[in-house]
């Protein structure tokens, strides 16, 4: 096990009619800023629920946050904080609004002259505006975490940010939301906490037994979830289920001690970028090639990965390992993701030297555990993919 | 799944070498009282290690808080607390030693005139004095969560105190420590961490299928560890595993969202108090007794942890129960720890009636996940472990 250090202050108010306890949450004397998206919290009722909770404080609402939160609409809400004396954060929604809201946490006592210096320079913040939120759509874990991903669409880019100041204060997770999201949002959600765990998990051993097993059983509880949830999302024990393993698949535990990996997660934010496929659906690509490039180095994790979560038993251990990647893909499958590039797009040509080269010229010299994935390699497994 | 309220601020600083960022994490200008056990830690090179990241603090000590930490001693040192205007504790020790902490850093800032009502009305600690803590002995997770148990020997009490302001302020876990502990406090310590397992496991389902999965890869981590350990605690990985598994059996995690029972700990508990037996020697004799009593409500439970820790297939469901119960008592036979309370006294005789009286005396009408554990059935399961 390598060293670590661990600690996570963000508190969790999990079940239904938990987001009424928001008045206990915000501090009385806040000037609260209440962020959310695209404004389907108004059609499902919980936008009701949150201003039924936020009444007798000073509040005002930013609405609008779009998926791959967009650093130009973001410094109109920086703007209303400032002019506002905005003290408090309310983020009530996915992991767009969330990691929005933790961009306006710092940048809100950032000093600097141009907020974007925080994602382009890599600056940790140590201490953000307090907020909280309110999960509306399971997936990324950012409920839970002190990371961020920014995007700009004027220039192509996709940043993270992160630091001990962007845990939320708290975060309201009640599964009843679940019923009403749209079903390539919960297979997206799925598919994201999947891959998010294999980041974290399909590495060098380091002996760490008790997190390998952690991270299997997250796998286990989402492959066992997923038929159940995409049959009746309103089913409430499937529906906590889901939204637990999407936060602990992210909340920081399962990485502590071990080797992570993440090139995944690099190279499927340029096919966002490029294309503006969804964040899931660019791991789904993504994953399969990245293990069968790298099998060599990954193929016990993959064989024991094969045997406990997928029962594999038989057969050499690449053999296992690459029967073990066939099962992630059609699980994949299973959720109507397609995992071929070629599926979302005809203009695929071309696409491995694009990503290979942007991640070159952002300094990416090399990923991934072993930092052995080059833009080379990023060439090779893009191209694998189409 | 249940509702629930989860946060844990304690920062974990875990690995080989940790211990020398004591300076880093306790405030300068603190007036420090170093908090130790029976001295094994001046033998095993720990107490050099402390202190010499202690140096250039103002800092006192108080050495000999005994196992099952003892209210009358732990009054001598609030003495010193109070007249020497303490301002941090620093626990170095095990379970007992952390536990004796924690009640102190309550006491230090209690207001009332008995230091014993805090645990004799179960008064709250909201705020306690600040504390950090160095484990040498890993066992009962109190390093990571915010509970204590205290012993009083005059009257032959035991109770349990809590609340927010007893989490530390930071845990150091170095793994290396574990080469030092006798066979039987290593022992111990696996028996007591997979006990805490069980008491937030073995209860009636609500869904809760990844709590479920946690418990198990616990459970399965520390029997794959058990035997490497016994053989050779000085192996690293084996050590780091095993000390992993005991925070995350009780630092609060596994227990969120779900129903716990905790009615074997409240009967060992009475063990002690009579027979100053390990306690987790006592979990040892109580658990398969317990089990066996409340077959019915426990079997479906029962059923799939014989399946999912022990590969117990075959059979109904109460077959694989009892296989499992079997399994489990084998387990602690294989740690060399008796079962039966006759192994370890020949005044065995009219304990059950004993213990019984003393719970109905202290107002435990009824116990465990149900409120099934009356003082009739706590008779019962008492005279089967004879």
């Amino acid at each position: 096990m390598l060293n670590f250090e661990l600690q996570n202050p963000v508190k969790i108010l999990f079940g239904k009619g938990e987001i009424a306890k928001l008045n206990t949450q915000i501090p009385k004397e806040a000037k609260v800023l209440l962020l959310y998206g695209g404004g389907s919290i108004k059609k499902n009722g919980i936008y009701n629920q949150v201003t039924s909770a936020l009444q007798g404080y000073d509040y005002q609402e930013f609405g609008g946050i779009p998926a791959n939160p967009e650093y130009d609409i973001l410094l109109d809400a920086l703007t209303i904080i400032k002019e506002q004396n905005i003290t408090f954060l309310l983020a009530v929604g996915g992991g767009s609004v969330i990691d929005g809201v933790k961009f306006l946490s710092s940048a809100a006592l950032y000093e600097g002259n141009e907020p974007w210096d925080i994602l382009a320079n890599g600056i940790r913040t140590e201490v953000g505006m307090p907020f909280g939120t309110v999960l509306t759509l399971p997936a990324t874990g950012t409920e839970m975490n002190s990371g961020s991903v920014i995007s700009r669409r004027s220039t192509g880019e996709k940043r993270a940010m992160g630091g001990p100041g962007l845990f939320p204060q708290f975060s309201i997770l009640d599964p009843t939301v679940v019923a009403s999201i749209p079903q390539r949002q919960l297979a997206n959600g799925i598919a994201d906490a999947y891959t998010h765990v294999m980041e974290q998990y399909m590495t060098y051993s380091v002996g760490a037994d008790l997190q390998d097993r952690f991270a299997e059983s997250i796998m286990n509880s989402l492959i066992a979830t997923a038929p159940k949830l995409m049959q009746d999302p309103s089913d409430y024990k499937t529906a906590a289920n889901f939204m637990w393993c999407c936060t602990m698949a992210l909340n920081g535990l399962i990485q502590k001690g071990v080797p992570t990996d993440w090139a995944i997660h690099v190279i499927g934010h340029e096919l966002t970028a490029l294309y503006g496929i969804d964040h899931a659906r660019t791991l789904a690509i993504i994953a399969p090639r990245h293990y069968h490039h790298f099998l060599d180095n990954k193929k016990e994790k993959l064989a024991q990965y094969g045997e406990r979560v997928w029962n594999i038993t038989e057969g050499s251990i690449e053999e296992r390992a690459k029967a073990a990647i066939e099962k992630t893909e059609a699980f994949f499958h299973s959720l109507d993701i397609p995992t071929r590039l070629s599926d979302y797009t005809d203009q695929y040509e071309g696409t491995a030297e694009k990503v290979s080269e942007t991640l070159r010229e952002r300094g990416w010299v090399a990923l991934g555990e072993h930092k052995a994935v080059t833009p080379e390699a990023v060439k090779t497994i893009v191209e694998g993919s189409y």
